[in-house]
């Protein structure tokens, strides 16, 4: 790394709405970790907003007056160059192609949702190509460069990484920060002194030992019936005798599962209410917008809080840290399984303890693998296996196996019908799947 | 074996309706594999149709001039001892929980089957403990003895007498041979110029290679639309486009996972306008036994074909001979998977092709286990591991981990409603679940 | 297949002694096999053997009768063009180069054998450049051939044709048949009436089971120190105790390793008094030439069979058959490992039993594989898996750690001395290790 | 643990002569880990150097000016009940028996050395059934106590106690903190800012990374031929070209395997000067022990530090220390393998980087484990394995499987020589294996 001179960090989609919590998080580290140049790239469409976030961001570091330069850029090239960290946060179709993958599905009776479901499926199938173009970009541009993922659907979008570039990446989801926040919280303590572990892969992970200063505490947490959630999820509350018998909390994505009827129904009734999620964040982001542009503005606003990604800034920054210092600490997070899970691939991506050495994470083995819940982490990630190399290669046939064998998929017909509806509705961000049709 | 004198076959639940199946077979393979007793067990209640059944098996081995004593008794420890085959065909609280098993299910909008969803996990809680009290007997009384499972659900009570007893088991399905009497019917040949191999466990399997005079002919089934299914299960086809990418033929059961929908509303039609399959087989069986109650009656008759579990006596009688001969040939099985899913483990049990030695069978590798179905492979498997810890425990817990984890199942909520119902209506049978309750 | 118009068969090797006994194989089962073409091909330096060999299985074929056309040439891509089977059987470097593989390591106190320890090592990095050669002909020439390798170290080139090419192939030796008539001797029955079971790797196996009639013999043979051996091999006993608390009978190439001490004092005696087995072999191959060179003689002389390779042929023509015919019978051969040994790569190839369909050899899960010979076999497969990628790159590095963590070499000294001497023994025959040096 | 009152410590073996290191490494902690009472516990045996080494212990505590209580006692009960940490350090048959491990194998030709070959394995065979007797006590006095074994063989002593008992245990070894050590002093850093991976189990190690202060050393360190060893083990050298070719730095007991022949001639050359280790250590024992009684030595004299077993101590202190405050810090320690290692058994112990948590220690993935050396690791383990069974059921076929298959014994003759002599020469020790005998 550039440790002489100060990093250079690249931040590709850079007119994101939650940029400013980035912004914040390198300037309270400078002294950890001085930054010497932020680029925030984005694509023509996104020019506006770049413009307002950059200018933001410039005040920001103004007004911290450290020598931290931001530049505002439409090149992704030029801001990759011998970067040291890329971070991605990235919408391919922005948020009107978000609004189709809550909606379709919810018309056919299945989840409809960002991450989970045909809807998280197409969000991948859109983004893996962008991806990995981004990747040739780095390969050759900023070689040892560490690419952190927190673009959605983050394990499939880093497995795709690993699989099919050279590029040294890790995948970062909010959701492992959040527990730990609540579980140091909850026990009137530090972050520091909690230390729960994770067993599973993005967005399905299960909790399966919780510490707190050394002491075990999950077999009250599992007992007490303190629930725990997050702001962009229905607040259906888990059955207790569930949580009891299975020795685990699930993560509350696990409710599209494990309470798929109820979530459903809450959706469908949001969504006839107030319109599907997209529609929600797209009435924050405009407010949010509305303030970035007042000038008078130098520092990150509270109302980002709302937006639904709390602290995944503080986790991208906590990371980029211990790998600029290697201070070998325990963070969650999205990396190649190795033989962590036997009954998985070596090179597919999961979500876990890992210690971060200046070299990269390395992972911790999980205490055990509750037997109940390999078969569901499995069905999953045969899906996300399946999807991914659909994304890659166009192939239509991956893409509906992918679909049919989804857990939530109810049924070959339905997979069917959601598959073409859903690449009908995204087609101009798919053009690997029509490459073929346009040639003839 | 005792080759000099004659076999001695014991078959638990020989008043079943398709022991005269089994009769035949004995009759025709006699020259092969003489069997010098056969003896019919059944419970007390069953004393009437053992009666019917074991007269008409009498007249059946009269006519034939062979010198085969048929037993007729209710005392199972007799029956077993000295034993070389004990073949189990049972129905814990008869048709009348089966149709419990259909009904229950389908009220809640679940797959209502006798050896899948909900309905095949309370048929294994009810069997599974008195299929470890006949290995009891077993061990004690006819050690090197085969035990051959065709009671369903066939691989999870094969899987059960695996882990919790010492006996030697091996479990049978009629769904490969009547698939290979298929092919061989489709391509004119006869049975022994076909090869098909099947890959997953007991009704959950994909037939991925299907040789005919060793020619490879995959291909053209998954393209041709010809389509093969059972006589028990609904007729809804295969979507085309879905087999050619799935690249391999699934069993027909497989269509409570592929079409759920469709099968649950043809299920569910069915049920408003002839009650359930128990009740039509109910309806069956009481002709089947007005008609072996003729004393004219010598040999099976024709309409035993029409009961659904066509060649399941065959299958046994194949099996039985090739234990006795050690004919080393091919023949689909339930046994223990060793290492031959890397992802499953040792001691589940899987459907697969095996050599028939004299000393049991020994599994084929597959040529190749597609990804694709790898995690639904897994799913239902980690669900059959945990219901049959919870059929040998009576533990709770494990029971609503087991229901709440089938793919079928759609919530927690739904299956805590099922678990509730079901254990409610199957009370008498299981005694494990409401030991402690009645101590207090 | 050609099986309109009879087969061609391709002998790479063709001028070998063995030839003979191919042919022999050939005519007597003509007709389940009819062979129109069988084509001998052998480099300039083996003409003068290839025309006496050849003419002579030209005079046999035309004794039997039948019209199978014996083709003698030197151009191989005329020979392989279009065949259904390769076979290869050659010696690169010729007895000359064996000899050197036998004497240099004995001059070192290590086992100087042709297929075992540094030996062995060699013979695997002068021939594997070769056979992929071969293979690169095959793959243009034959898509649809099987190479059937009977070339040793013949898992070491069976497993580098697997991993470097895309051509269809099986490895063979003619230990597992020749222990099968040892028991079908040792029994007075049919060989059809055993069926011994194999663990391990070629040259590197454990019979862990021997039934005869269907039943196990194993512990009568363990007990009773009937002990078997091959003609090329010394003749050393096991010790009893050590058999039966091992629980299987090793193959005597096992001798090489539990016997080290025995076995090189034996070679190293037979060294002094009658040469290496080169020279003995050398001598032999003498006097068979002398014979077939004798235009009276019409058939396989009988003196073949001492030459120590017994049933090789008659291996390789019940392979081709059973490829042929799809007879779905059992044969032990050389294979991918897949999933068999858990602790193994799945692309390492593994000996063992195996059912032959048309479409190829389907391995048969071992019954068990003791605890005790997992750590030997792995370290073998692991020196094993370094010579091949050795002999591929030409990587003295690579080479250097597969002989010294070759079990039978005793020190990283010893190891680099016998890598020093023998690269430079073989020097005209391993182009790809002296490459770089040339081009300086 | 007893948090409030203070920690009670049991040392098993107390009159060691390493005793007064282990005191003092309390002493220096006590501030982190206030440790009320330290019982030292030895036999009757030993009665008199406990006495020695206890009142110095106490002296050391005196002046130290803390509030632990040192007790000496023989009943070995009164010291574990109610203990947080007991740790073993015992000899069973004293230095005698070491001799025995160490001339009988080298009159044979063999390596005789203390935990490696057939000495290793004989202590094994002594020590094991003595600590499981322990492991009884403390299931029944101390359930929740950590049992810190440094009792060698380290690793199959903590295996034996990980499949044959409840207890909580973690193996230890000097030798990874002296690499530490020796990386820091290369490098100039403190040892906090290195961080090397070790591979592999007890004394059969690779280093495959050596971060210092974030950057790989490795490649440095293998090209630099700066080399490290221990004061207990010979010096002859690696040879640079294959430690480059290996990519990973041996353990120095990795010379027994990779220099054998060195490695013997040295020792035999030594034991022919000065006698076995054991005779040096004998020396040097009775010198420590003569300092130790002198009644105004107040503190660990220097002398101890030439004893061998350098920061043994240093190492338990620290890693009792980490469990009683959770730091979660990283150590190297023997652990069950679980996934770790996908060819070796679940339960089998393997040496490798942790993090230490209140609740035990959780290991770290190795970045990557190379192909080579997996073999040699298997051919060890699986002898291990094989020498607990040995151990614990005292079944003579087991240890000569065991001994035939250690990868140092060159033949089945040498390993049942070996074998009988030893038993013989330490049969008042092994009275497993002589039971039967002497009841006839």
């Amino acid at each position: 790394m550039n440790k002489g001179q100060g990093l250079k960090i690249a931040v590709i989609g850079g007119g994101s709405s939650y940029t400013p919590e980035l912004v914040e998080g390198l300037i309270k580290g400078y002294e950890d970790m001085p930054v010497a140049e932020l680029w925030l790239v984005d694509i023509e469409e996104g020019k506006h907003k770049l413009d307002i976030v950059g200018k933001l961001a410039q005040r920001m570091v103004r007004k911290a007056g450290i020598p931290m330069k931001v530049h505002l850029t439409l090149n992704r090239r030029e801001a990759i160059a011998g970067a040291d960290f890329v971070t991605t946060q990235m919408r391919i179709g922005l948020l009107e192609a978000r609004k189709q993958d809550e909606h379709i599905p919810i018309q056919h009776g299945v989840v409809g949702q960002e991450t989970t479901g045909p809807g998280g499926m197409f969000k991948a199938l859109r983004t893996i190509p962008v991806i990995l173009d981004i990747c040739r970009d780095i390969e050759e541009l900023a070689p040892e460069a560490w690419m952190l993922n927190f673009t959605n659907p983050a394990g499939m979008v880093t497995e795709a990484v690993t699989k099919y570039s050279r590029v040294k990446t890790v995948g970062l989801c909010n959701s492992p920060i959040n527990f730990q926040k609540f579980l140091a919280e909850e026990y009137g303590v530090d972050e520091k002194q909690v230390l729960p572990e994770f067993v599973g892969i993005n967005h399905l992970h299960w909790v399966t030992s919780a510490l707190v200063n050394g002491e075990e505490k999950l077999p009250e947490i599992l007992a007490g019936g303190k629930q725990y959630s997050a702001k962009n999820v229905p607040t259906v509350g888990w059955d207790p005798e569930f949580l009891q018998s299975l020795g685990a909390v699930p993560t509350y994505y696990l409710k599209y599962y494990y309470m798929t009827n109820e979530m459903f129904d809450e959706m469908k009734e949001s969504l006839e209410k107030d319109g599907t999620r997209a529609d929600v964040v797209s009435r924050v982001e405009k407010e949010l917008f509305e303030l970035y542009a007042d000038e008078s503005l130098e520092e990150k606003p509270k109302q980002l809080e709302q937006r639904g990604g709390a602290y995944y800034s503080e986790a991208a920054v906590k990371l980029m840290r211990s790998l600029y210092k290697g201070t070998n600490d325990i963070q969650t997070l999205n990396v190649p399984n190795g033989t962590v899970f036997d009954f998985l691939p070596e090179d597919a991506s999961i979500e876990i303890n890992c210690i971060v050495t200046a070299q990269g994470p390395i992972p911790l083995m999980p205490k055990y693998i509750p037997e109940h819940i390999k078969g569901l982490l499995h069905a999953v990630k045969s899906y996300e296996s399946l999807a991914i190399d659909a994304a890659v290669s166009g192939d239509r046939g991956l893409a509906l196996q992918a679909m049919t064998h989804h857990p939530l998929v109810p049924s070959v017909t339905v997979g069917k019908l959601l598959l073409d509806e859903m690449l009908e509705a995204h087609k101009p961000y798919l053009p690997r799947f029509f490459e073929e049709e346009e040639q003839q």
